[in-house]
């Protein structure tokens, strides 16, 4: 008879290799599909969905699971094996608790619900999605009702996204992040002419953009002979293997921020991809499961390094030589302050550091008041754009710069959004540490040197892909849980440079 | 209890689904996929032609066969529900054969081989190419194994690519085709300075050559909300559904019609899984499944229309249009003439219209001896120069212009490229009988009026997808099987005019 383990990693390996197929699908349809494709492809995801979803959740996975932890022979729990038990044992507890027919559903809704959002927000027409949206949270109350062992509603979705993630502590963390953010904010704002962001604005031809993002990828690792780098309306980036990794950006003529930071920040994903071990692979750990520690990667990439002024030191020149003219004599304190300035905006993915934490809470209360139905989905805009001007004292002028700006309702990804603003906290943590652990970390990022921060990265959190959950790897690597400070910390420090205050 | 019918239709649509995630695991693999990607991609093209392969060949797809039929109560035989039954049936008793693993080793190796093909041919290296197509054969000879219901092996591989076709009939309609081409291109050959083919030859920038493509591309009905064009370096064609159809091409800046025709050839794939019926869709009859069929509709856009002296009246003032400079009062005729210049040549894909056929003999009889044995694999390159020298005349310099020129067994196709030449018969009996039922088809054509040729075609070939063979469609639109005639016809026709000789 076979080895058990080597069973349950063969049928691991086929899961593994329908989970890429739905990541294709996914990347296909946001990358290259012609839009009348839509409807069959929404057929062929929920196929691949159901089938995948059957084949997991089966009794036979069940028994190989069982077989293979006898098996174990007291391998330690880092250990690839006893962390594929125990990842898949987690996996499946969850997934056999849902008919594969309501998560071929859920699949469907998701590739419909992307391509009816994208002519949604093209048209700033809400009422046009709100019955998509509301088949989305309807099959999610059902998604819901499949479990019993969970707090409340939303720590079933959070969890999905975040492994033993918990509402409750995402919303202690939250408050203490808001209570630290509302009031730098305010002092900031008092001094919004100390920093002057007018260069990012002109004119950038895509062509000349291209130039300066091929430069800024190449000194992070970008490989053609393992990365792709696409246009989306939604930039996002994705990985079928450590050797097939695929980006995506979008350009604006106008504004250059959007090109050059967006990269960075799915390049920082790209290189979590990448930097998983080869023998993970093919296995339920190969591809990164915490969604937090995921975005700790490239909000770390976008901002710490993307945004801090050693790295400003070696872009300044770069923007400089790529588009001449007004940006000639590009000095690196400039690019610096501009990059960095803070202003209360619309639109999430084009805020600043600091006020880009109330986009997410925003999002993070009102999913949890829409789940547990306290919020009517057609009551959404106004709802949204109340306390867009509540905490952000914006006015939302259309629902394309509001409630439609982002896809993942429209996908079905609700519980989502907070690991984007945990991802923030995460990489304040994980940056600390490099320093310390790389005392000539500034230096590295002065000279344009990527690959010393790319390599800790790559030892410390990339190679180990989804063998722990974020409490477990964030203890290996700084010592203790998520916390709120570090971010703060450095926000003040950047800030207090920035707009010449002193914020400790 | 369900209908029957019904189950199987669900079974079925959810395989004609992972049918299309294969297409696009290729698609991507040929178009898009970074090179290093390879190896992650070959697993999971095996593992999903596996899991198509078992839910197939199941009990419970014969059972659903079986009861299905019985509930046909008397439908039509070339309505929906009787073609899919029948067809369904065929494909059924053919894979339940072939065991899921090797139905899997092949996809794997397809997907390998292909991989290991670009390199070599790049490098003109058949040595290195050689373990992987002694692979392919190897898993070729246990494949026909799984068969004892075929004449001869040959018959079993061209059953796949031309379900119905028999080896023995297509040799004798090749037998027939050489012995009129060959002294067709004897007499041409004489007379090779009647015909001048240097204006083709030139200096041709991408960027104008991309203007021409998309001219003649909407002249032929790509429309953006339902196509992609893309690069590849071995032109194919796909359909993901009726909606959602993707062609390739690729651009030789000194050598116009590689372009030109490669997407008209490609385009013309593209209309007939275009034009496959709405109610087949998701339905085994969903694809064209006889290439021979296929082929007719690219080689007669490509070369009857394309290369026909009405179409030339429109394209010639185009391409005039587009270029300048040397080519900007190009006429008609001029064009004519050199697009249909007959030169024995080296490599197929450029190969004229009346050469062409014996590129296919060749490897058509190469094949055979291969797959019998008669013939090692590792003596091809030896016996492929020898074949080229005796019926066409011509030195092979090295593989790349030789026996690797072309992807086929590369992927594991053998038994394919017979369609090819069967295609130009069928496309010679299609024209002839378009002309019949057109009376001003060239005017139209003249006209580059070309939607009445591809309304023509949907009504009579496209919208049956896979309903018919090869034998059967063709006695609804001709009245009888395949024959050699008409194409010989249409080439002496033209022939004659373009080299001024009298060839009835």
């Amino acid at each position: 008879m076979a080895d058990p383990f080597e069973q349950l990693r063969e049928r691991m390996a086929a899961l593994a290799d329908m989970r890429n197929v739905a990541q294709l699908l996914d990347w296909d349809q946001q990358t290259m599909m012609p839009p009348r494709g839509a409807p069959a492809r929404a057929e062929t995801v929920a196929t691949v969905q159901r089938l995948s979803h059957e084949m997991f959740v089966s009794v036979e996975t069940g028994r190989l699971l069982e077989a293979a932890a006898s098996h174990l022979d007291g391998a330690p729990p880092d250990s690839d094996d006893a962390s594929l038990v125990r990842v898949t044992q987690r996996q499946w507890d969850k997934a056999r608790r849902v008919p594969s027919e309501l998560a071929a559903d859920l699949a469907r809704a998701s590739s419909v619900g992307h391509a009816a959002w994208v002519t949604a927000r093209e048209q700033s027409d809400f009422a046009r999605f709100l019955p998509y949206l509301e088949h989305n949270f309807e099959l999610i109350r059902r998604y819901v009702d499949c479990f019993d062992n969970f707090d409340c509603a939303y720590d079933v979705l959070l969890d999905d996204y975040e492994p033993e993630g918990r509402t409750r502590e995402v919303a202690r963390l939250f408050d203490e992040l808001k209570s630290e953010l509302r009031p730098l904010i305010a002092i900031v704002e008092q001094h919004h002419d100390r920093v002057d962001d007018s260069l990012l604005y002109g004119d950038f031809p895509v062509v000349r953009q291209r130039q300066l993002v091929d430069w800024l990828l190449r000194q992070m690792g970008f490989d053609r002979s393992a990365w792709r780098i696409d246009d989306a309306v939604h930039p996002f980036a994705t990985g079928f293997s450590n050797h097939d990794v695929r980006i995506t950006t979008r350009w604006d003529e106008g504004f250059l921020p959007t090109s050059v930071y967006g990269a960075m920040h799915e390049c920082g994903h790209g290189l979590y991809e990448e930097g998983i071990a080869q023998s993970l692979q093919r296995t339920p750990l190969g591809h990164a499961e915490s969604l937090a520690l995921h975005e700790s990667q490239s909000r770390l990439w976008e901002n710490m390094v993307g945004r801090g002024r050693p790295f400003c030191g070696v872009l300044a020149p770069q923007v400089a030589q790529v588009f001449g003219d007004g940006l000639a004599g590009l000095e690196p304190d400039a690019l610096y302050h501009a990059v960095n300035r803070v202003a209360p905006s619309l639109i999430r993915v084009e805020a600043d550091e600091v006020t880009y934490g109330l986009h997410i809470i925003i999002r993070f209360e009102l999913e949890q008041e829409l789940v547990e139905g306290r919020l009517a989905i057609r009551d959404l805009p106004e709802a949204w754009n109340a306390r867009y001007k509540e905490y952000l004292g914006v006015e939302v002028p259309d629902d394309a710069h509001g409630v439609l700006q982002d896809v993942h309702w429209a996908a079905g990804l609700i519980g989502y959004f907070p690991t984007y603003a945990l991802g923030n906290l995460i990489a304040g943590q994980m940056f600390e540490r490099a320093h310390a652990d790389l005392p000539d970390l500034d230096a590295q990022l002065g000279a344009g040197e990527l690959h010393g921060l790319r390599e800790w990265l790559r030892e410390h959190v990339h190679r180990h892909g989804a063998k722990f959950t974020t409490t477990e790897l964030l203890k290996r690597v700084v010592g203790g849980p998520i916390a709120v400070s570090p971010f703060v910390d450095y926000l003040k420090a950047k800030l207090g440079q920035v707009y010449d205050l002193d914020l400790r």
